[in-house]
């Protein structure tokens, strides 16, 4: 099972924003003097909708890839940003996309990789903050989804000074060690799957199917049938490839939750509207032999990896896009951002695994040379208690299963808390569309009043 | 001109509190990965007066010395330990006293030294919270005065989840570039010695003295006489002496006025009841000869450094106690704590002197091979804005050069301005005294008061 999770979705371009690609020079480490090297960090700013120097500055909090695939997919920022003549400004997170502070040496080993960290990136931000509202005057709201909704609340909470508000949508910033149960996200997952259609067989399908691929994977009579009937890239050949299956299976039942939109979109992979149901569609029934099961599973498998239906053979390999940074996120779920997972085969449908932080940790040695620190994000920004927070709205869709390490609940007022019965993944942060549900729509309305609030008494 | 001014007090040992002396290994860098090492932090303890498992702790967090010092003469902490049943905790800062990461090497170069930085201490004392708190079912309040006490305004500004209040005892978190004028010291520091008597000579005295110390320092006969007078215990000899003895009696005046207590007291000197008046009465006649205005501060100078009777010699090259981490601080100062300091010669009684930045800069790449970054601690902290704080108290006396730096008002209810017009520099946090003024009074019971509020809250 892999362990992690990367989770943000990226939205190919179907639009095209106008903007600026700047850098600024940040330091390396803002936190000590040991030394005085600084790197460009990239920003996308578009400032054509200014009306005047109190015009508010609307910013991104990038996160885990390359931000002009944010800034091109993340169209309720560029709609807030007309209706309120504000500055729109796409920050990249450091580590990703174009912001590599050694070039191509960036991720050699820890003394080069080590300063990939949300504290260093909220502080590139603060500098960046700083430097475009010199003299304060301009209200600046944060937004961001997924890890970076999780920044721009942090944003708020570390920088309050800087950052008048913030949108912090789908943003699992409870989802830490002994804060929320390690099975949430899969049990989530499973009830989405659950949900999808009115019957319970798809689950059931997908419970049976792991012990039917182990075995089918473990003789070569069973391998020749998932070779012909998968058509794998690279085809498998021995038992241990069900693990490479498996991860991958993983990532795409998340996948396909996560962006269970209600509309045909390109994601992380061409979908359908509602993929979870398409795919359950496809292996609903009962089936009494083994190869059945796996037939259909291999047609559904197809919403996901060939919607198109022009791909020729499966790549097992990884099921995110590259201009994601997998490998960055990697190595901060194995620093900083430890986010506990595990199955028991029962609320869920994935094969029983035990979270175990010490097995983990020396994984985590073994790929980057860095041991973990468990709770270092907890003490870092208090995932149990938000009663001094202002100005932050979380929102989460229950469709998606990283809202069960959201915030769903609040006795705060000066902290809104959404939830969109029918939304997925930090679906509120996309463009307007003609097939979007009631509840989005509501969502988006009060999000600008908000911000319209915040604006008005800074 | 010396441009750094330690602002902490340190309390000569009168009371003998309990405490058991611990350590917690805490992380050298809390922000990067780019290794793992740690270091033994220490730490003061005493959980003799706990009622229960709910029991708060008050946290003093630890500025730039020996944290025994602290406890030692930080009686308003044991006082309120004892009221509420609380475990009482004074943390030592990372580099002073015997916290130091790499023993008697800590401070010979950047590489060592440069781990020295309040957003690092900071998330010491976070990390020692967690390991205090490990239920989180304590409140935990911050006490601390001076620079610990814009520690403890910043654990509450940036560790909301882990600390309930803190009492920020002559802080002078508004003393950076931009937010306050560079002079606001010495302006404050000259009104203190104009209005220790009921006349203005003094402080023409002391405007008078500069150039008549310049000018005797710059010949053999001025020389002459200036060692017969003051009996340097290195006698000086060559023109440039002058700065040296300049430095000193600035830190002289600063110390005078920050300990300008109501009682005999024995800080960084044993003083008299209100020494800036005893100093002003010492010279507050008008000299015709500049012998005659040499010979009277000389005799109003050892209400300073010779209250006892029994020092030999005048010590010029420190006017702070060994116990004292000057040249920390100075490293803080040259880096993140860069706080302005200028003097004009009219509103206030010191040679004229601009606030230059760049030669500062020089001058500390010079002594650390740093270069000072002279709005980090602006945009880490927020010096100007505290809208969004809540369960802060910020006292000020108004004997207190260092107030002018403090927070002084606040249209925000949940931050606690207390001003205390007869009050020096964190006066307020000594133990009880039967010279106490009612001000003092009445602003530690309003502290208790508010404490007992945030505790029952949490």
């Amino acid at each position: 099972m892999k362990l992690i999770f990367i989770f943000t979705l990226v939205f190919a371009a179907v639009n095209c924003y106008k903007y600026t690609v700047k850098t600024i020079d940040v330091l390396l480490d803002h936190f000590t003097f040991t030394d005085n090297v600084t790197f460009p960090l990239r920003y996308l700013i578009n400032d054509s909708f200014v009306k005047d120097h109190r015009s508010p500055i609307l910013f991104y909090t990038g996160n885990e890839g390359d931000i002009e695939l944010f800034a091109e997919n993340t169209g309720f920022v560029w709609k807030v940003g007309e209706e309120l003549g504000a500055i729109i400004v796409f920050a990249e997170h450091r580590y990703y996309g174009k912001s590599l502070p050694f070039g191509n040496q960036s991720y050699s080993d820890p003394r080069h990789l080590g300063y990939l960290t949300s504290e260093q990136a909220l502080a590139d931000f603060a500098d960046l903050i700083e430097f475009l509202n010199i003299d304060r005057v301009r209200p600046v709201i944060c937004f961001g989804g997924s890890y970076g909704g999780m920044l721009s609340a942090w944003m708020r909470l570390k920088y309050p000074h800087l950052v008048v508000g913030a949108l912090a949508s789908s943003a699992p910033v409870r989802q830490f060690t002994d804060v929320v149960p390690c099975d949430i996200f899969n049990r989530i997952l499973t009830g989405v799957f659950g949900v999808a259609l009115n019957t319970t067989h798809c689950v059931d399908n997908i419970k049976k199917l792991w012990p039917v691929l182990q075995n089918f994977t473990s003789n070569d009579a069973g391998r020749k049938f998932l070779n012909t009937e998968f058509k794998f890239c690279k085809p498998i050949n021995k038992t241990e490839d069900f693990e490479t299956f498996y991860d991958f299976l993983q990532d795409v039942f998340g996948n396909l939750a996560m962006a269970n939109y209600p509309y045909e979109a390109n994601f992380l992979a061409p979908l359908p509207a509602y993929p979870v149901r398409e795919f359950c569609g496809q292996m609903n029934n009962k089936y009494d032999k083994n190869e059945d099961l796996l037939t259909a599973f291999n047609v559904a498998l197809q919403v996901y990896t060939n919607y198109t239906g022009k791909v020729k053979c499966l790549d097992i390999s990884s099921a995110y896009d590259t201009s994601m940074g997998s490998q960055g996120w990697d190595f901060q779920a194995c620093t900083e951002m430890v986010m506990p997972m595990c199955a028991n085969g029962t609320t869920d449908m994935f094969m029983p695994k035990k979270w175990d932080f010490k097995e983990f940790a020396a994984d985590c040695y073994k790929k980057f040379q860095v041991f973990p620190r468990e709770k270092c994000a907890i003490a870092q920004y208090g995932a149990w208690k938000f009663d001094t927070m202002s100005n932050v709205i979380f929102s989460n869709g229950l469709l998606d299963p990283w809202s069960g390490g959201g915030v769903l609940r609040s006795s705060n007022p000066a902290v809104g808390v959404i939830i969109i019965p029918d939304s997925a993944h930090h679906f509120d942060l996309r463009a307007d569309h003609k097939d979007d549900t009631k509840n989005i729509k509501w969502a988006r309305k009060y999000y600008i009043e908000k911000f319209k609030e915040w604006i008005e008494t800074y």
